[in-house]
């Protein structure tokens, strides 16, 4: 089924969600900060919008990939914003990694307005996005979860169904990417143990990667942090630190004391300390790594 | 190619080990500290050994299982120990998850007397050990190595060639059940963040799972850990204290920082005081929450 999609932000994650929504054939109304961005999806069939208002229709679908919650209230919220045009029976898909707050207070913007807000944060790189091998975490009311799956599965290698309120979809967005730093934090400190003893980092991330380990974030993260490459960075470390530090500010609202993600929170703060905000945000790693005199790069 | 092969240390990882070296028709001898233990080995076709060095033959392979260093010490080194008899040409595959410094003593007592020592630490719980579904990390000298590695294949799923000094295979040991501890810990504040914002434990167990964390260790703990199930124990926290402690000790010796690893040692101590010795080591769960004021079970 092919449908009219308004569509707000073609960044690193929005562009090839765009595209595969595009080649899927639906007819896509694009919004983007720079304007000129927008081209090669004109090229491609979608239309150019004016404003976040301009790319939504009454009553129909938008989706909008933000980098983070204060451009996201712009763009939904203020003068010219997505809920401006939605309206009455709209559906806004916010695929966002945005704090659970945000989304409490957008979930309740829209109902307000007779429209309904779904949170559906993706686990996964641009490649990924690009291949449709999404991870996508859905949440929001039912019906409009109902209206939107088809067009998830489309982007998607699974969809998972997380519950009625959409800030739920942000708090797994969250704890995944929490997960991954402390999988990346427990590796930088077991391969530098294993390096000080005679283990190359290399010999060892290949262990845990096929063995007790052997899935994605150990192999990848894994390798990366063996060879200490960072770069290109796939998701890069600026952007770890605002995910890890609105995990924290959750866990501070609903009080819940996480020693390990103020381990990691601390790691990610210095390395953007040390100049390597560019770098992808496995540089972590090189914390452990340095407090045991093993150099920097 | 079957052989007459040594046993010491019949606890819950050396039996079914020695059960299928039984089975793929090896004649062993066995010592264990409690005899009566020994027993059904005997009627399976093996030989009841009177102390350590009786289990050894000179110039034979002899496999040890044992609970800690100390007790390590006193089977290998001390009277009637397997060196008193092992003798030249001798080699001793140490299964047991010891201390690399003890390793590395050991393996200069052997070397002394004409003997080799391989460490050949297993990843598994004992039900992977009866299936032959272990992962053996071997390390020692190459022509040892060679000798006992069709041993390790008959007995697991994979064997790892570590390199020459049998250390290493113990750093790479303790370095993954570090790896294990710390995904627990990382686990519990992310359900717990999860469970006081509306996300149950069982739906972001599931979801981490099922995605980027597709690994034994997330599925099997995270389901544990969701379902705070720690009964019966398949790797007890009082030998999980006893792993992160020889972890820690190492990094001590060598000069590596590991705040994480220091973070679950507190976790799994605090679990002790607390009375859960006796549980799984994914108990040390329960810390996150508990702080999180979710009650004691």
């Amino acid at each position: 089924m092919t449908s009219r999609i308004g569509f707000v932000g073609l960044g690193h994650m929005g562009s090839p969600i765009a595209e595969n929504l595009i080649r899927s054939g639906h007819s896509l109304r694009i919004f983007n900060r720079t304007s000129e961005k927008v081209a090669p999806f004109v090229e491609m069939g979608a239309e150019q919008a004016a404003t976040p208002a301009d790319a939504a229709s009454p009553g129909g679908i938008v989706f909008s990939m933000i980098a983070n919650d204060r451009v996201m209230e712009i763009v939904t919220l203020e003068e010219h914003g997505i809920l401006e045009r939605l309206g009455k029976g709209g559906v806004h898909v916010s695929m966002s990694t945005l704090s659970p707050a945000l989304a409490r207070k957008l979930e309740k913007a829209h109902r307000e307005r007779g429209a309904e807000y779904v949170a559906a944060p993706v686990f996964g790189r641009p490649e990924a996005a690009a291949a449709r091998k999404l991870w996508i975490c859905v949440a929001g009311a039912a019906g409009a979860r109902a209206r939107v799956r088809p067009l998830m599965e489309e982007l998607g290698q699974g969809v998972f169904e997380v519950g009625d309120e959409p800030a739920e979809a942000n708090v797994v967005k969250l704890a995944n990417n929490f997960l991954i730093a402390a999988a990346m934090e427990a590796m930088a400190e077991a391969f530098t143990l294993g390096e000080k003893n005679g283990v190359p980092r290399e010999k060892l991330a290949e262990i845990v990667g096929k063995t007790l380990f052997a899935c994605p974030i150990y192999q990848g993260y894994g390798k990366a942090i063996a060879e200490e490459r960072f770069e290109p960075a796939g998701f890069g470390l600026m952007l770890g630190l605002k995910d890890v530090k609105l995990a924290l500010d959750t866990a501070e609202e609903s009080q819940v004391p996480m020693p390990l993600a103020q381990l990691v929170h601390g790691r990610l703060l210095s390395a953007m300390a040390r100049g390597r905000g560019k770098l992808d945000w496995a540089a972590l790693a090189l914390g452990a790594k340095e407090d045991a005199g093993l150099g920097e790069q």
